[in-house]
């Protein structure tokens, strides 16, 4: 069947109700439905948080007896087995939808077609793919957990125009307005955890929560804190939801920090560090679709050279700090720029004074 | 006499043909002229060259007999005075026009209103300000060299997004893009001047002409060179187009250097370098209106603290090349945040894959 405008103004529609979820679904994916009959809206909804009913329930609930001949418009697969929920196909089977239309196939392995193929046997049309690139951009962690079993990495930087984040003698705050602070709460709010480096917490005793947007869930914070040195008081602690990874530690310290609720993962590498691909797994493990990485220079170079970044978001304040200033990245050094790895620009934007680089990898 | 939207057409139109001057008419500013009668144009033009005609007398010439009743629009007041060329006022009035529309009065203190005046005394309606901001822009230089007795100066960088401008070894061919190299010869190309420093020759020896862009004009190459190292057959001497500022130096060398048609000038300060307020002022009195800084981070941040820096334009390719190669500005370290300099941002712009962010002093 073609698709047609119309279908692309429902996905459209799908899509912003999707959006509802994008603080709170994980560990699901963000989906929203839209059932139309006749060219008019009869059920909507969107997946909200995960146990609670999936985005295709709240849509036929909405539509009633009107879901019968009509077209259901998904952002993402319906489900075809049974998890906390019973399987979406059947349900919109059940209610009599002529016809479905899905943004993307489910990348979790359990799905993966086999609801599209349920709708179809039921003598269902089906059209995959429509506003498939924005439906991709929604999930990007969850697609990743579920196709490379790690979790879809960001790694925030402000920085003066000059790349530095912050004087020599630590001082940081602030670097950049309000405005882009806000706009990384944002970012902070979508992500199953942050993760910062000990010396950011020492320097800064930043508590990492999600303030400056309205939402009912704070991720995990994680703290790269090699030779267990965090401060028992630090602000990031103290409502538990925290983990620190670290290669040798005092047991003393390991058990307050137990009794606190923070988790605890030793994950040594060869150089007395923390194994960062061993945190990834572990993350991967909770499971986290999203990952925020928020430090220094020298946590940022050890996972841009781990390979597990995937996009930074860089904000730059109109300032200029000066050579002497902590830059962004330490990197070894290279010899020929040839060498140099390239990234893609994905978008740039203004908040107030500010500059945002949104960048990615070329994998 | 009220503003019209055809005002603002017609003026837009003569800044058009202002812009055909941007590389040329150096010393001179960028001007045109559009003569509209009866809603239609008569005659048209641009100053192009000093020493030849100004935008005014183009379009009066062409106009003829049809400039009587009409209106004048013109980017900068017409001038009062006799230099090169007779007082384009006295054209104006001598054509007949009945109204002239200046978009700026002229801030050369030998017009200075005086132009605007003359027409007045003639009974010549005359409304000024109509796009005064787009006019401004189309001559800083030559605005700043009459109001303050010193060029424009622009500071150009092509930095990786962690701010960093050549690899430890001093490799940076090339950290940009084609794209945004080429948008570098259209500021060379408007500008009078290019001032470098000897490090940057010596590494690179770029002859910092003007070529991905069609002139018949090259602008000045200044290299600042405090022990006069540069070596003879450096590709930016080779035209004869230079002036070497240095503070102290081999006299073979300079006799040689003035052989080659090659300018020099001993502005030593206390430290034994080159005193940049000194080149400014000689630069000031070639006359240079705008000047472009392409230099490594020494030069750069000697020249942001010498305050003579106005705008910056900053080239970001998305690479990230680490904290061992070299910065964008050497400046002394603060002790605040509230110590740093703040900047305005004035444009955001991709060029290819590289952004440019054009940044302005706050004074």
């Amino acid at each position: 069947m073609q698709v047609t405008s119309q279908d692309i103004e429902w996905m459209t529609r799908a899509l912003r109700l999707a959006a509802r979820g994008l603080y709170t679904t994980t560990p699901n994916p963000r989906v929203g439905c839209v059932i139309v009959n006749n060219g008019q809206v009869v059920g909507e909804g969107a997946h909200l948080k995960a146990g609670e009913p999936h985005a295709e329930v709240h849509a036929l609930r909405a539509a009633g007896e009107q879901a019968r001949g009509a077209t259901a418009y998904v952002t993402l697969e319906p489900c075809s087995h049974f998890g906390r929920t019973p399987p979406c196909a059947d349900a919109l089977v059940n209610a009599g939808v002529s016809r479905v239309v899905v943004a993307m196939q489910d990348p979790n392995p359990l799905v993966a077609g086999n609801g599209i193929a349920r709708l179809q046997a039921q003598g269902i049309v089906v059209t995959v793919g429509v506003c498939e690139t924005p439906a991709r951009a929604l999930n990007p962690g969850f697609i990743q957990r579920m196709t490379q079993q790690r979790p879809y990495v960001r790694l925030k930087v402000a920085a003066s125009l000059d790349g530095r984040t912050a004087l020599a003698n630590g001082h940081s705050q602030w670097i950049t307005s309000a405005a882009a602070r806000k706009d990384v709460h944002h970012w902070r709010a979508q992500s199953c955890a942050i993760v910062t480096g000990i010396a950011s917490i020492l320097q800064d005793d930043s508590s990492l929560t999600v303030r400056d947007v309205n939402t009912p869930r704070q991720p995990l914070r994680v703290i790269v804190d090699s030779q267990l040195r965090i401060p028992i008081d630090a602000k990031v602690l103290q409502d538990g939801n925290a983990l620190v990874a670290y290669a040798q530690g005092d047991a003393a310290k390991l058990e307050m920090l137990q009794v606190m609720g923070v988790r605890t993962l030793q994950a040594p590498n060869a150089q007395g560090q923390v194994d960062l691909a061993a945190l990834m797994q572990a993350l991967t493990a909770l499971p986290c679709n999203e990952v925020l990485i928020e430090a220094g220079a020298t946590l940022n170079g050890a996972f841009m050279q781990s390979g597990f970044v995937d996009e930074l978001l860089l904000y730059y304040a109109p300032k200029l700090m000066g050579h002497t200033a902590r830059g962004m990245f330490d990197l070894p050094a290279l010899a020929q720029m040839s060498d140099v790895r390239d990234l893609n620009i994905l978008d740039v934007r203004q908040f107030g004074q500010d500059i945002r680089i949104q960048a990615k990898f070329q994998f």
